[in-house]
């Protein structure tokens, strides 16, 4: 590699290739835009800087919610559960997760340009956007299943090829997050950290890792001090309620065995300024519902 | 049977031998006792008739805490997990449940006794009382299982032969309940329905039960309907509080992946004037760790 090149010449966030996992800063901003650049406040964004996450309840009113609520079970109803994009349950048939819904339907088309959406992810990322990945959330009462810790980063860095964690989520919650439904938890100032995990990426590792993910999640000493410095939040609202979080932020959500549903759209917003490139740690790309190697700006989509 | 026999023709709690699941009336008491009776004022008996539990923050000081969990691990690594009365993890060999800890250990025993508990249960069920079940559980942080929702009674019933409604829990929490963790969720009011539950009773079923409880839990309708009314509620607080509950409240427990493990001790206090009989749905009853048959009121232990 020669000079003139502007890589580093090692990736900082490496990962799944050490012996023994380690815990590294993270080299690059959280936020790149200023206050008067999009809808949030120097504090909002101050705030997101800091714990890696930002709630905003109610962003949505109720009549907003109830069509994409019905628009959403239209989807669900529609779409073959046999494609690799829809999650199904293998006895019942019944869709939990739908992928790439910015693709399918111009109601979420319309959803991911949203500006208290999409311009608060230009905000925070200082550049235009891309969808890196949509998806409906269908989770029923009584078994919704739980989804271990994880940081979304490390797997889109090490299976899709993102180079920079310069992209930020949004997840729109369709049904009231109570301390009973499994609401998202987060581990406020883990963002600022990068856990190399260990183990290798076994081919097609999405295929499990939608349902339970084995690789790429750090330890229980690694997430103990994590929680330890930080804490657990787990933002609680009505329908129409959104959660911004970092691509880095350590997340993840216990079971359901309450009555209430928790259903949700889910956007990831990726800085054009960061287009995916070849993974950084497996053979091959994960497909493009899961990471979008052709994604336009959310303007043209 | 002849009408000198005292006994209804009819169980008023039969269950698992009905082709569609039925809703019928508590007939017995809630409460037995009155405030001059023990430890309980007037407005704390009232909330346990009404909501069928009561939360004590702080029952227990936090040195008293300090020395139950000593003897709780004590206890775990003195064991043979190969008894049937010690719950272990298949692969790790380590403990997760110890039963009759109040047969095992005098610090367990005392606890037992203990005023502020079986003064507790002598005052809700208005006679002395016997320990039917007691146990030690150490739930783990990261992979705490979960406990769906099922009314105890109904297994004691039907399994153990225990006549009426007349038992009460006491959950003595030896790590903080937080939001993350899993903790106990009741629904109040819950206990006033007994709830007829379809499917019959394998043999042995308390070897699967214990992990997982398929057989005597409510449909999802009738739990939908149940929260409806009542809400849920999981009371959160620190070491050392205790949770009472009714034998029939209908109560559950998410998963654990927060790093909060979730520990606790736990005595099934029955009237004397319950004693059990032959099971009233089962073949034979369970051992005697999981029911005692023959058990000495509490200040005979």
């Amino acid at each position: 590699m020669c000079a003139a090149n502007a890589q580093p010449l090692i990736d900082p966030y490496h990962s799944r290739d050490v012996p023994r996992e380690e815990q590294a800063p993270r080299v690059d901003p959280v936020v790149y835009g200023k206050p008067g650049d999009g809808p949030l406040s120097a504090d909002q964004l101050a705030d997101f800087e800091r714990d890696g996450f930002l709630f905003l309840p109610s962003l949505f009113s109720a009549d907003e919610v109830l069509e994409l609520q019905k628009h959403a079970a239209g989807l669900a109803k529609k779409v073959d559960p046999d494609q690799d994009w829809v999650i199904a349950e293998p006895d019942s048939r019944t869709v939990r997760s739908v992928f790439k819904v910015h693709r399918l339907d111009e109601v979420f088309v319309e959803l991911a340009r949203e500006p208290r959406l999409a311009g608060v992810a230009r905000q925070i990322l200082g550049s235009d956007v891309s969808v890196h990945q949509s998806r409906i959330n269908f989770k029923p009462g009584f078994r919704g299943k739980e989804f271990y810790w994880h940081s979304d980063f490390e797997t889109w860095h090490v299976e899709d090829g993102m180079p920079r964690p310069r992209a930020v989520s949004a997840s729109i919650i369709l049904t009231p997050n109570n301390e009973f439904n499994g609401p998202l938890m987060l581990v406020p100032g883990s963002h600022k950290v990068y856990v190399r995990c260990v183990g290798e990426t076994p081919e097609d590792n999405y295929k499990s890792s939608l349902k339970k993910q084995e690789i790429g999640t750090p330890s229980v000493d690694a997430l103990t001090a994590m929680v330890r410095d930080g804490g657990i939040v787990a933002p609680k609202g009505e329908a129409g309620s959104v959660i911004f979080f970092d691509c880095n932020t350590m997340h993840g959500s216990a079971g359901n065995i309450s009555p209430f549903p928790r259903n949700n759209v889910f956007f990831v917003y990726n800085s054009l300024e960061n287009a995916l490139t070849e993974p950084f740690g497996a053979d091959k790309p994960r497909p493009d519902f899961l990471g979008d190697r052709d994604a336009p700006p959310v303007g043209r989509l």
